[in-house]
């Protein structure tokens, strides 16, 4: 699925045109990117959670050129899925895809 | 933030009405959830792509009742930032953070 399958079913489910959901989806996105950049994590109830995560500075290897670097300590932006969301899934696939 | 936020900060940078705007991401989630409960991955061009990942049997345990069980294989929904997103996530947080 694509962005644009999925206008075209909040469309087709919502009734309103697809101009307008594409613009709001897109703002949606847009909101919850500019939200993470400024440090503040997304609580989406029933959806799940988009949050900052600190992840560990590491060291890095170029085989080629035979040299280490050293990847500092950076912030991420991480997903956690509602309970809801994760089992929804787990339960549906767990007979289809076995 | 919460959705109320998101809803807040799309129907003012859109111009569009708070409830229409309210239904339509109620509706994009749902759409995205059903769709990963189907199994179909979501690619959203410049903000991710929530993915069905396969999580690997493990064994856990039970301390209180020295029991083991055994989680069986199962498929969660996950979220890869696109490029963009983590690169303005890390670059805007590397310095306010620290």
């Amino acid at each position: 699925m694509t962005k644009a399958d999925i206008v075209n079913e909040v469309a087709k489910g919502t009734g309103y045109e697809k101009v307008m959901v594409q613009k709001i989806i897109e703002a949606f996105m847009d909101s919850v990117k500019t939200s993470m950049e400024k440090g503040n994590d997304v609580f989406l109830r029933g959806f799940g959670s988009f949050v900052i995560t600190k992840r560990a500075a590491k060291t890095a290897r170029n085989i080629s050129k035979n040299t280490t670097i050293v990847i500092p300590e950076r912030f991420v932006p991480v997903f956690k899925p509602s309970k809801e969301f994760s089992e929804e899934v787990t339960k549906s696939l767990a007979t289809s895809k076995k």
